[in-house]
């Protein structure tokens, strides 16, 4: 090794700046003519937690251990609150102890995962369009990408379909499969198509695991917003479970996207790497927010708010969708989660429409985002981004908007969309 | 590469699973015949945040935008805050957009120094004794870690010592340097020794330093509680601003070990990459409590507090070393922290007592540390633990004691302490 001729060269993993899609698409919010724009870009929330979360919070600042360290892989009243709400759902008691980590949000729950099991030159496979975080979580610890497309809905571009045909080709699936591949993720219910896998389709998936040794890493943070049957993977046999680690967020279940509390649920044989990785990541995680995000769970039920949460959110996705029946703009519905994918193939942009290099020189969806944030001000995500470039073709008529917002929100939303029909063929 | 025969085998970084100092203790705590113990090893907060940080919390929590995803790099009002309350040390104005990031608490910022600038078989220098997570974060970036000890006070075991009598060895520290040497970890004041690195100290490691290319990381977590003039790397000519990064923490600064709040700063060309591996690492970091330090500092000269903290802290020290006085146990007098090296040669420990088998194999230090816990009720740190084994026995005798706890269990201690008398020859 020699010296490097420059000694801030970055090291390799973080050298790679290419400008990111919320990057691009902060910067064309901030400089769009219409102001304020309507943000149905990134998926947070636009209103708090449930008061009796907030209120949980507020009292764990009062105490003194609260504000302290918090063991490394979790409180343990948090961690036994998740192991009691998730138990009825796996068909077995939780070890709180063992199987059950907490971690620093869900992001860094994945993370830990591929640092625990992930040796430089070990593949992972993920489906796309896939969670950007994945990529560079993957390569992080030295991990190879294998990406096994889902086939949008072939009449998507002029008629409605469901996200559950944004389908997997298990031949192309099995064809990833080789003897490096050590772990895949899956997402349902799923970002950004907002497909749930089903029941089938998992223990497919599952069979191919077991036989070739692979660790699923199913990130299921969406797990309470599903709008048909939604199956677990690790509740599908003892053989899955054995090989499954499935993560979760209270930022996602409490409409705290800024808490940074995550955890997974698997086998101690998995679950012990995860945390000596996390442990060597955060060493721990915010303490008074592990507590708040226990009574949340302690007290779900009780209020209710699992099922409130669940309507409301379907309420909202019933809600913006109109607009898109409205325009005769077809959309894949959503079976879970808060994001919605609209194909925008019949939106005609201008000829000769002024877009910057960095837009122009990007698929299409990369065109359709800017235009609708400066002459809309509506703020979406093009989906292109979650995938590589060899297959950002499947997506490039789409565009992802997040539902997650009040209720006038999405109705202005809805009517600055409306503007699109002039540019409608 | 061949398939691993055990599908579950873990990544090479986190299967060596060594039981660290903090189990050991804590499993000697809850197994002791004296309960509950008087807990003076982990340096967490025996009290709560000051109210003004405590109140600052619980309003971000009433905001929607606090609750959710900060900017990666951080939330602009603590950016902000701390280039506010650090220019005038630093002697300069600070970028809060370019020149500081926060990070998912010291502890994260300095594994995203490491991930952001060592690649696989780069060298980082740490000085023995250690905080024990420098290792583990530099293994994780793939660095190699090269060890300069600082060499204890000669006298120690027989008289008071200042910390400053633990001393750099130069000609050591440069034989550490080679073609390979990336980084260099500095941590003034220092965890465990108490030492406040002096200027003439820190203006030889900077000229190594500029003179090699060696980027300095400079964990100042304890930057708030020194009782010597406290000197900062980064302030010491233009060179050495160039290739430091300043480590900070909220958590040590306003009593909050659990809220994981942390930051770098230095310039643009390291900062950047820092920022790079963080959005990697965690996303973001936790909103509310970002939100709550960014009060803290705006706050904190107006009511005060700093020179409250420093006080309160150093009387803390004095009450509590007390008890050595009295005992005739030198200590190393700390110039700054919370943590204070006491030596404790001159204690004999029963023949023939029953230690089990993962403390008698370990240096004397681990023995003195359970038979104080067993026979006592009080827990303290074996150093030994923050050295490799080949320097180990240069602390052998000393144990670390956390005085950031109220005053009435310093003087529970300090009762429990006096026990030792009839252990001293």
């Amino acid at each position: 090794m020699v010296r490097r001729s420059d000694p801030f060269q970055p090291a390799k993993r973080v050298a790679g700046q290419k400008q990111d899609v919320w990057t691009i698409v902060n910067e064309a919010a901030t400089a769009s003519p219409v102001q304020p724009i309507i943000n149905m870009g990134q998926g947070f929330f636009g209103y708090n937690p449930p008061r009796f979360v907030l209120d949980a919070a507020k009292e764990a600042l009062d105490r003194v251990e609260c504000n302290q360290y918090s063991p490394t892989k979790g409180r343990p009243r948090l961690k036994k609150a998740i192991a009691d709400a998730y138990s009825p759902f796996f068909g077995k008691k939780i070890d709180p102890d063992t199987e059950v980590t907490i971690t620093t949000g869900a992001n860094e729950g994945m993370l830990s995962a591929f640092m625990g099991f992930i040796e430089p030159g070990d593949e992972v496979i993920i489906f796309e369009p896939f969670f950007d975080q994945y990529i560079s979580n993957i390569e992080m610890a030295g991990g190879k990408v294998v990406y096994a497309p889902l086939q949008p809905p072939k009449e998507g571009a002029t008629k409605m379909t469901s996200a559950s045909e944004w389908a997997i080709d298990f031949s192309e699936l099995e064809n990833c499969i080789n003897d490096k591949t050590r772990m895949i993720v899956l997402n349902s219910p799923h970002n950004p198509v907002g497909k749930v896998f089903s029941k089938n389709e998992l223990e497919a998936i599952g069979a191919l695991c077991v036989k070739n040794n692979i660790i699923i890493l199913s990130d299921e943070v969406y797990d309470r917003l599903y709008y048909v049957p939604f199956t677990r993977v690790a509740t599908l046999s003892p053989e899955i479970a054995k090989l499954t680690l499935t993560v979760g967020s209270a930022g996602k279940n409490f409409y705290a996207t800024g808490w940074r509390v995550g955890w997974l649920i698997g086998p101690d044989h998995l679950i012990k790497y995860v945390s000596a990785a996390h442990t060597r990541i955060c060493y721990s995680s915010v303490s008074p927010l592990q507590e708040a995000a226990a009574v949340g769970f302690e007290r779900a039920d009780e209020v209710g708010f699992w099922e409130q949460s669940k309507h409301e959110m379907k309420s909202k996705m019933t809600r913006f969708c109109k607009v898109f029946d409205e325009l005769g703009l077809p959309y894949s519905e959503p079976e879970g989660g808060y994001f919605v994918l609209a194909n925008f193939s019949k939106v005609k942009l201008p000829k000769g429409y002024d877009f910057p290099p960095h837009v122009s020189e990007r698929p299409r969806d990369f065109k359709l985002s800017w235009f609708c944030i400066m002459e809309l001000g509506v703020a979406a995500i093009p989906p292109t981004e979650f995938y590589t470039d060899e297959n950002a073709h499947l997506a490039e008529d789409w565009l992802r908007f997040a539902v997650c917002k009040n209720d006038e929100v999405l109705e202005g939303a809805k009517e600055r969309l409306r503007g699109l029909k002039k540019y409608m063929a």
